[in-house]
């Protein structure tokens, strides 16, 4: 084993293609090399979810299923839920000691969101403590590896600095210092042009889309807006359908004729996006199957989280009791 | 029992006058008729002592020793260890998503703390969160009466804020809206003549000090600064050495007659000294006693200790299921 990960998800809704690139393909693939723990993050749900908060356990379960749907073995990782690790926000209520009010309002992703969800001056006190409740799902556990989405980068560094700081008081190196790794596509654009794929913007192709919904959502995609006839020439930098073939599309002879066919103008933007939509559902059907079959088996979904959970407190509570031994709060 | 109390103290010293006249008077009183929870708020003493936190367990202890010295009854309260129960963490968390980031900064005994522990803009996230916590101790307990001293009157207030909002998430009354109960002084005059008797101000009498040190603190008291000779009339109104006769002194009768003779200029400030020096060890010599009899019993405090901790978790995580029940999040 090369160390820990810690990853996961804020249950506000199901997984998409920008998730996937960004961050679940890593897990997948690191699953064998670190001993993983994916956190199913509900409490910092209720961020965005809290006049609506009954609805977050059903998105806890979706994201449960979107884990298991993608390849991650059960046997190798700990799939968690957060809100049930008490010691993870005694942990966070200790971190926020060691953080200082305007460092936290510095923070790039805080105040990126504070204007992409139109916040204003309505942002609760969780939406400002949310960097401290990550570096507490990231040191619980002790992670030295994050695989995140470039927008968590600026999170993450925040766990960095925090893991110092505790480090330096306690005269000790008890917290790794993690480091973030971004997947291939640290932003995915959406399928209406928008640089993001995000939940709130509906510009997402769901991990659980049937094959009908995808073909539909790619026929609607944001194309190169200048091309008004199949005859025109295209411009396929910068064009979401382009940016997923090269990201889907495995067959990349067919992407590289397309490409050539769409500048020169001899080629429909149907042609295009029919083979997208087929090169999409490819890639998606096992993942479909998967989550099939996870589906059908509730029970074993809820013990996978049980367990999981279980193991991931048992650690929490060694590390607490750590850090409040060394700093002598006992 | 006409329900629940719940108070307690931040241990970044031990206790004093002040503390006394502004809640420790009541939980005494009350203890008989309300189920009471007394917290020892450790975790809160790393927001002024996060850089040294190895004092707070002795702190801890020593307050614990503060309430059990003026006759709190361990068979009938509830003395806990706030950093040994989690869930109060969890719960805070949750609180937190409740409370706009405004309304935190808003809060006047924040904004006072600010400027009297001359913390400029260096305060912790950890800072801004303290009334979060205070709630969550307070709820956790479901207490309905709170005992405290002026300066905390504001925290209540979004403790009750927070109760009212969360209540009418779920759409119940899980929370009661807990009333203050202000000590028949609520800020207590220093030996220095400072408004506030307060631990950073070394302006303190302490229920510990000896006899000894009580003296001496008593003939260093500020008095009538106008007042040059004995025979000088003084003025006994805002004058605190007769602020504090007529709270600890039993003799009315002698206050009374010291208050006339001090106007007319015929007693000195030694011999009205020397009379509150003396009510004052009369006052706390039972305290002395007790304290000295647990001093020497050091297992006993520890499972005192134990004992509330445990009993008040018991209820915390009740209270906790309950709302993440009622919100949603399971």
């Amino acid at each position: 084993m090369k160390g820990r990960i810690l990853t996961g998800d804020t249950p506000t809704g199901k997984l998409h293609l920008g998730h996937y690139v960004g961050t679940l393909e890593n897990r997948v693939k690191l699953q064998r090399d670190y001993k993983t723990f994916i956190i199913l993050a509900d409490l910092h749900a209720l961020t965005t979810l809290s006049s609506d908060p009954k609805i977050i356990s059903e998105y806890t379960y979706q994201v449960a299923l979107d884990n298991l749907a993608v390849g991650l073995d059960p046997e190798k990782v700990n799939i968690f839920v957060e809100s049930r690790i008490p010691e993870i926000y005694e942990l966070a209520a200790i971190f926020s000691m060691y953080v200082s009010h305007t460092r936290s309002l510095r923070n790039p992703t805080v105040k990126d969101e504070i204007v992409s969800k139109g916040q204003g001056e309505h942002f609760s006190l969780g939406f400002i403590n949310y960097p401290i409740f990550q570096a507490a799902d990231i040191l619980c556990v002790k992670a030295n590896l994050v695989p995140v989405g470039v927008d968590q980068v600026a999170h993450l560094e925040q766990t960095r600095e925090i893991a110092r700081d505790i480090n330096r008081v306690v005269g000790e190196d008890i917290f790794p210092i993690a480091e973030a790794l971004v997947g291939k596509v640290g932003k995915l654009v959406g399928t209406d042009g928008n640089p993001k794929m995000g939940k709130s913007l509906g510009n997402c192709i769901y991990l659980s889309d049937s094959e009908e919904v995808v073909n539909k959502k790619v026929m609607g995609m944001y194309t190169d807006p200048k091309r008004i006839h199949p005859t025109d020439p295209g411009r396929v930098e910068n064009n979401p359908v382009f940016i997923y073939h090269d990201v889907f599309n495995s067959n990349k002879t067919e992407v590289g004729d397309l490409k050539e066919r769409y500048k020169k103008g001899t080629v429909g933007d149907i042609e295009v996006k029919e083979k997208l939509a087929k090169a999409l559902n490819v890639f998606l059907d096992p993942i479909r199957k998967r989550r099939a079959h996870y589906e059908k088996n509730k029970d074993l979904v809820m013990d996978i989280l049980d367990t999981g959970t279980k193991r991931t407190r048992e650690i929490t509570i060694e590390t607490l009791n750590e850090l409040k031994s060394k700093i002598g709060l006992q």
